[in-house]
């Protein structure tokens, strides 16, 4: 009984060996050993969980549909890698929290390249109904110095929690680019975010449905800042007494990106505007220092 | 110093918990198992070798390249599931040696369902170029009783070591299925297997490529056996003597499947065809008993 038991696990160990050894002259060290220790982790899941193949063949098809649903819109992969937790896990090993500076969090599959520039105190909405937004800040080094010309890129969800990509047309709205001013300073209207579902149309939303999960975001806004000299910071804001703040579907929140979303009904706006009902987010943003050029 | 290593660790630590514990509702506990112990090992994996974010993107990337390369016709998710050795591991993991058992293989990516129908002692080449093949032999149940009207589903490359769903055309050629007759017997011909690269074509073989890896296969012939009653046997045969039996790129070599391919310059054939040169393989393939009906 000992023997038949041994054999089988010696076989798989035999198997194992040989595929991680298959990358042995990899082009890079780098890529030998990242290659190897996938293999390695692959093989582990696979020998713990003894995967049948009924479930190996599943998840070959799940891969597959999770490929065949990307297009130039929608990146259905980096959904699977932020619910997974493995986006929110590769954003902190490499952007540990440093007191002076403003945390990272995940992407997401909604960044487009080429949004629209809009001017300081501009309205990036794209005419999108919503309530109007007023966000203003400052973009300064770790030390406090302010930083002139960073890139402010912004995106965020329509009030009924959908992005503007997720349209079957071409059109971009809540989404744009502006530039920080001389002091550093920035000011713009966008569409007060909300807590939404992500989306429940691709292979991912399936899987989260048989795993009976939680698919809601807290309400949020995204960034991504970048200037010369310091290290792109892509990060969001999120709502203070969001329900979903503990709860959210890709693991996204630190606390120090939680802050007041403060609502107004006077009609007393910053630039004027007259308005009922509005939101202002006021937020510092802390750059760190690149550790290379460029980077 | 130490305050500041510890800290980032205690946060992806903090992150891996919540991504476990995503899937503590899942709706069955099997899918509880699987889903936990794959975010359990993909997450050691990017702590292990500290994933840096273009590496991340990179793969995103890359798996996305590989599902949108999938179509009717090929399946490079498998292939790369084969390349990485999960699949002879998966294979391993459920279908241990047994001494009174044929051994079982991968099933590759060239398999198709509705193969043509050939009847005993036919030809399964399409008219395919190669030299002709003989394969004969029985299939028994593993104490040695004939199994009768066994479906023998049989694939091979054809002389330059490409499969038929390989063209663009919807041809088939060197792909066909038969029965076992009444003494568990079946004799077919063939085009003799020879070594082969794997596909050259998609992002699979890039990977490959990067890592300088081997992409040859030996020799073989791919079957797989169903018959009421039994385990359905997926394996491959292959020729005594190839040069690539102990560097498959695949890891599906096992000793048991590999025999003689003859070689024959008589025209002296089984069926009185008359040929100048042609090979003839003998095999008998013993099928376990289905632990499950059906199975």
């Amino acid at each position: 009984m000992i023997e038949n038991l041994s054999q089988p696990s010696s076989a798989t160990d035999l198997i194992t060996a040989a595929a991680i050894n298959s990358f042995a002259n990899s082009s890079s060290p780098r890529q030998k050993e990242v290659m190897q220790s996938l293999v390695t982790h692959l093989h582990a899941f696979i020998a713990d969980v003894r995967l049948t193949e009924s479930e190996w063949k599943m998840g070959v098809e799940f891969l597959t549909s999770v490929g065949q649903y990307c297009n130039d819109r929608r990146q259905e992969f980096i959904f699977l890698s932020d619910v997974l937790g493995a986006s929110m896990l590769t954003v902190t090993l490499n952007h540990p929290s440093e007191s002076d500076v403003t945390e990272s969090t995940v992407l997401g599959p909604f960044f487009v390249e080429n949004s629209p520039h809009v001017p300081l105190g501009g309205d990036i909405s794209g005419g999108e109904a919503g309530e109007p937004c007023w966000v203003e800040g400052t973009v300064c080094s770790s030390t406090g110095d302010p930083v002139q010309g960073a890139r402010i890129e912004v995106w965020g969800a329509d009030q009924e929690g959908h992005y503007d990509i997720e349209r079957q047309d071409d059109s971009l709205s809540n989404r744009g680019h502006l530039f920080s001013s001389e002091d550093g300073s920035f000011r713009f209207w966008a569409i007060c975010p909300v807590a939404y579902p992500v989306p429940a149309d691709g292979p991912v939303s399936k899987l989260l449905e048989v795993a009976n999960r939680n698919t809601m975001r807290p309400a949020h806004l995204h960034f991504q800042i970048s200037a010369t000299g310091y290290r792109t910071l892509t990060t969001h804001l999120f709502e203070q007494g969001d329900p979903y703040l503990k709860a959210d579907a890709v693991f996204g929140v630190r606390e120090s990106l939680v802050t007041n979303f403060e609502k107004h009904s006077s009609q007393d706006t910053p630039d004027g505007r007259r308005l009922d009902s509005w939101t202002s987010i006021t937020y510092n943003f802390r750059l760190a220092q690149a550790t290379h050029p460029g980077g």
